[in-house]
């Protein structure tokens, strides 16, 4: 298929302090675009700088993993906020991350929501708002990257910002193209060869194996990886692989 | 004095969630210059977006105050950081706080460290190199405001940085022209007529009386009022109108 | 009225730091029961150990009041916890400050949740029972104090732990009731005086008037009053005088 | 050698949500006392229950390894603590441990000093007599484990409490007895093979061979092995091995 690309992204820059979490060397010369974590779940200001450089100097694209203020949850715990504050603190985030990727010769180019706060803003139409305007207050150019059919991305559209939609590479998909949900059988594949393949298809033909065994349609222009095991490195990396075996380059959306 | 002029700066941006510091709005209506707390010793984004919305409305310039990550010590314990670490810290405060302003239809324009941090870098040439080292890297047009003789001036300036060189108007000085220890008797005035006029015959005449009655020359581009009790906001207001009744202008020097 | 007695209750510790919030010294001239923060949504060590000795000098009764652990929220953002974490971090706030309180001369004799935490476990069964497992495992001799009604006090009771039941000075209540909410008219009361009217009533007579004029009856073994600003330590003060001229002793459950 | 014996401690306890440090489990297979973490510098409570619960499944004793607050520098950064704040924050941490390993089924037994805190103690004396004040205001029955010839282990004798001497099975030592510096050749010894020569001569002989090749004589009641990486568990059981086969029984102290 002449001319298909997509773009690969991963979370990286989650270490803190002295505790690290994945590879994030090995991460950045698989991926297209980094979501860079912002210091309010993960990440101190010496990892993000450090993977900012990594970032710069593989070519790849550096975005604002924003998060809940909860590094002993990792953002991964749902937080009531008021919006205004959740506002406040997306764009607090994006400006730290903006001046580290700055100084490491790079910049943010796109926002992306972490853990609980991508979970949330799929239904919750106040957060998804509240990291809307935080997006647009600061730069309306920068484009938001999530789940297609979130409110998040409708709140952007809405909103006037550019929308990027994110597939994920090892997750199972329903019949309707939503994502099974991890409490159920078939959420999460395991084996590198069939997440590989699923992601040239997704690419190339813009479909899915439902866990039904139905083919649903489904439209991504970002793919996301993992990279916080060896597993998962090497799960990424038999993506990019496949993906150039079948002649899709890789291409950051920003 | 025909043509004298001098700015005003004071620490605002300092309360936390729940917890409400100082009278920011008061003191935003008397100094030119703004030292925001960058949310590292004080200031979450909401208390930061709003304090700089405030100084937009009123003319007055921002600056970040960046300071240690402690806020339990609000800043003001030393804390023996790694350089390379205190550099990205300060690179990431000055971004957030610079995001937050752009949003509030301001930006930062100048750097002054916090407390512990303020007083380190009088000595500590690492700590102090390793702040400069922050601002020449984020934007090297950004002045550095400080104690003149301090280590931190001296780094800035051999780092190619605009130096703002800062007197205190309720401290006690010794006949060599620096400030008397805390410690010491004759450290802090506190009758506002008493400062008010001192800091006329500082900017008027470049000298201060010292704690030994002598006449010393202390030369200040700004001069640090404070604002965190009903007090000093009545001290900073008689300070700024005994400029005024003596033809001193205000005028921020970023 | 001969041998009637009730417990007053009120928050404190809660300053953080350079951060004062309150006025602990005079609430704890007021009631009998001192709800101490943790650490975890307020309350630094030293804020807690100067706030225990006030209590141990007053023959204050000191009970934990846990929170989430959440400085920037006060702890008045719900968070979605995992039981078992919060079970955790229950049990480490109720010993941080139980090690205090012994320093001080007191000890740790109720527990009561905090803002969002007390809130959610009115209708959360979940984190209801993970707060009451915490003080089950820690101590079953410890009484917990909540809502009437609440998943809390039933999940307390059917732990066997001992349960004492809350009732509010300043709110008004439903025909029913129960609280009425405070997005609602009639949510808050602000007249001293008409308060510790109320109060007399409840412990009188175990009813109040409700907002629809109706006569309700509410059982309360604690009424818990404010001292956050000026105007609530003078409601506190309101509220004992009344009961003492109605001859209702203060007596801590505990 | 009939009848010797001695410790093993270690560090343990360390992650801290979402990021994992070090093998407790192993750990706590190999030593005989476990310097838990407790919230400061690392730890959750969620961490410190499950560390606690094996600790006390192997019959190990466990301590309260107290820093100071600092997640991101992990307690590594001498903090200008004022020494009250020291005290209360060192009592905090103590009873929070206490209620989480009473809830493990074990208790505190011991204190030690982590990191920088634990360097500062040896010359600093006002942090020392800091944390040894708040060992005895809390329970002066708890030993204090530290290095001989600290100011810690000094200010806790003149306090009456019991002290534990310290020796590291893989540092270097001078001809006085005293640690080589990290920054000089020989600090730290790597084989596995040699530590647990020198441990066993340490503990059956009283004696090390300094960096100068001289013998010297080195009291110490604990030894201190690592667990932060799979070299160290190993190391830690190869010392732990070549006791036994010296007939030396691992004792804890408390």
């Amino acid at each position: 298929m002449s001319g298909a690309h997509v773009d690969l992204n991963s979370d990286v820059g989650e270490s803190f302090g002295r505790w690290e979490l994945g590879d994030d060397d090995a991460v950045l010369r698989v991926v297209s675009s980094a979501n860079v974590a912002c210091g309010f779940h993960a990440g101190d200001a010496s990892t993000l700088r450090r993977c900012c450089e990594t970032a710069a100097a593989h070519g790849v694209v550096v975005g604002a993993q924003v998060g809940y203020r909860d590094l002993a949850g990792f953002g991964r715990r749902f937080i009531d906020y008021d919006p205004t504050e959740l506002t406040d603190d997306v764009v607090y985030q994006i400006g730290a991350l903006e001046a580290v990727a700055r100084v490491a010769g790079t910049r943010v180019a796109y926002v992306k929501p972490h853990g609980a706060l991508y979970n949330a803003t799929v239904h919750h139409a106040e957060q998804a708002r509240a990291v809307v305007e935080a997006v647009r207050a600061y730069d309306p150019e920068l484009p938001v990257l999530g789940l297609p059919g979130s409110r998040l991305l409708a709140a952007a559209e809405a909103a006037g910002l550019r929308t990027v939609r994110e597939a994920f590479a090892d997750r199972g998909y329903t019949p309707e193209g939503t994502l099974v949900p991890r409490s159920e059988k078939g959420a999460v594949l395991s084996d590198p060869a069939v997440v590989a393949d699923r992601v040239v298809q997704l690419v190339t033909e813009g479909t899915v194996v439902a866990v039904d065994g139905s083919t649903v349609q489904v439209r991504a222009d970002s793919v996301c990886v993992h990279g916080d095991s060896p597993g998962a490195v090497a799960m990424a990396t038999a993506v990019r692989d496949a993906l150039g075996e079948h002649g899709v380059d890789l291409r950051a959306f920003a």
